[in-house]
């Protein structure tokens, strides 16, 4: 089993040198692989968002590696890990924090893992561990290489594995208590909300946040946006988002990724089941 | 006719995956097809700059598919497009909006256009179309593979797309009116201003801006500009560009891309033709 | 002698198409050659960050060619070099202004070099030189496909070459004056302190910056800085740096690269020898 792309996404930022020496430590173990940068500006030490990042592009990447570093526990006690999906399909690298999970629950949960310990298949520091080019990048490499994932270190149960946490919807009296997973280039807000959930109300839906409150109306693309309404439209990832017309939501609504936003359901909530949680736990472990 | 690479433009920025993802997309479809990032910084919805970057790197690009993506009409009637230059030399794929006509007229103009239409080469998307990931990808993708422009959608006349509206320089009274198209990572201000339009006047030149008056002096090169001067300088794209000693003539001067510099000519307008518009029209047909 | 793989450096940044166009010239020139960009957000003409940057990086780059461009001088009578190292393992392009002399120092010093002079591997410009584009790439790209270092220009002496200025700590009372030598996309602030240089000292150190005073507290890992410490860690360079809990030390200690730190040493300095100078010169020409 061998693979010739490798997918990478970090907190590195593009300021320093560190993405291009991961490249160049990938390429001298394993010259022909390409390394396709996702993105490297997830903010500082922020796993959710990484997370997030790295699910909603799962099916978009080609098949082989996953190189993930958002590991503000570096150094601790928290393990290097390597995660197989579709019993070999890819192999997602980085560490144990709950970075990796989105994406794993995405493409159908881990048929394996193991903690990357084995000494052969790192690169000695001259100091504490710079993880992406000691440990995951050549890790990464290796794995592209043909070297059998456990080869890298023991086993260890998918199960076992930190799980990231997502925040689900939930309802209270009229409102769906929402939040913004995402803030994109455009200012545009992603909910975490399906369209199903709001499938039963009309055209025009009141939002809140805070003390505030606007009114969302429905749109199929960003570009039918009028020029002072807020849209809500399905993004290209399949979820909510709210737009402005050639212009920033997040900027125009003050709001940004982690905010709460309160969509007003009908006036009868009486007939609506009670809401579960406010988070879901996402697993590494594949459903049997 | 196969082509081995991507040139790849964009306003995506670098923060999201969405550049990644169409890296991965391409990967897929054609894997050993070399996807170069010119720039994913356009500034957001600015078709115009898009365009002028496009233009100005056209002549150094690699012969192959040229990718780029400003799309503020997303999801509207706005075509996506497959331009062929060069009897088929080069091919560039974006929206019709006016952001691939500068380029293409640098290069001597369309042999032919398609509107990708064909269902067989897009992606199918989860919400509306992430037009990049679904639409222009795989169009550049296929193309690179052989697939025939003419398979990617119906043929349409060149002269029917939308042209680019550049500025042009126009002469008032003693002074010709230009305009700043471009603000460089260093802070140097390209003007709209060919050489030739000003080879009559000193070294010294009165410069207008707003209120303001500084006089430029004319220098062969960035270095040779003097702490405190305004340094008027052909730049590396042939068109007259004013900077400052190892700093930002932007920041000193708070000038910006799209703000007029009112150049004086001489004292006697009297006997200079009158000028013509304040706009050129760049259309993608070739001249015959 | 062929190389398969460009590292390249600048400060160009990534809004304009100035690393795009780099690209597509090697591309062109040498169509197999891998680029791996190091960073192109070096501070626009900051020789100093750009020299360290490669210093920190150039045991980990591939072997082949190394790409180095920061270079204020441009279009004055500073040479444009390349310079040999390990024997023809590698070859450094780039200006002759110190930008290359600490990675070149690092390796073990320049074996042959040249100036940049020969008019049949430069591209012509239209206005004055984009150096990158019409000097630096294409001699990267020719050095690649096999052209000989000699054929690129007159052989020069290495020792002839700019040297760089790397500060270095110097003793003052009690006190040992260091400087932050680079920030991080962290915050993690680098000093200019080889760990031995503090051995002696224990595990809490008292540091100066102008006139404020905080207690540093070593630790092996960024994890195991507490909530409110200043830690001092080896970092993964091997030379001591500031950090904080999972923030900006920069940000935090409102300290930046070039700034001092002076760090307490014993309260009886006559023991100790008195130190040398402030700055140390960096040659590039090999230690016999």
């Amino acid at each position: 089993m061998r693979f010739e792309t490798v997918s990478f996404l970090s907190d590195y930022g593009t300021t320093d040198e560190f993405v291009g020496v991961v490249h160049s430590v990938i390429r001298q173990i394993a010259p022909e692989v390409r390394v396709i940068d996702l993105t490297h500006q997830v903010p500082a030490h922020d796993i959710r968002a990484g997370g997030l990042t790295l699910a909603r592009s799962a099916q978009y990447l080609a098949p082989g590696v996953v190189l993930a570093v958002v590991d503000p526990g570096v150094g601790t006690a928290r393990k290097a890990i390597a995660v197989e999906v579709g019993d070999g399909e890819s192999i997602l690298v980085g560490p144990d924090n709950g970075l990796l999970a989105p994406a794993v629950a995405m493409v159908g949960g881990a048929t394996r893992a193991v903690e990357l310990t084995a000494e052969a298949y790192r690169f000695p520091a001259p100091g504490p561990t710079f993880a992406g080019r000691d440990v995951f990048a050549p890790a990464a490499a290796h794995l592209c290489n043909g070297v059998d994932l456990t080869e890298l270190g023991p086993e260890i149960d998918p199960f076992s594995l930190t799980p990231a946490m997502i925040p689900i919807t939930r309802e209270e009296g009229d409102e769906l208590i929402a939040e913004v997973l995402w803030t994109d280039q455009f200012g545009n807000l992603q909910l975490n909300v399906d369209p199903a959930e709001i499938e039963s109300l009309g055209d025009r839906i009141e939002l809140r946040f805070g003390t505030r409150s606007r009114t969302g109306i429905r749109h199929e693309t960003y570009a039918e946006v009028a020029v002072g309404e807020i849209g809500l439209i399905v993004d290209s990832y399949g979820l909510v988002s709210l737009a402005v017309n050639r212009a920033s939501a997040a900027e125009e609504l003050v709001l940004y990724t982690g905010d709460e936003v309160r969509v007003v359901l009908s006036d009868d909530p009486d007939g609506r089941a009670p809401s579960a949680g406010t988070v879901t736990r996402v697993e590494i472990g594949a459903k049997p």
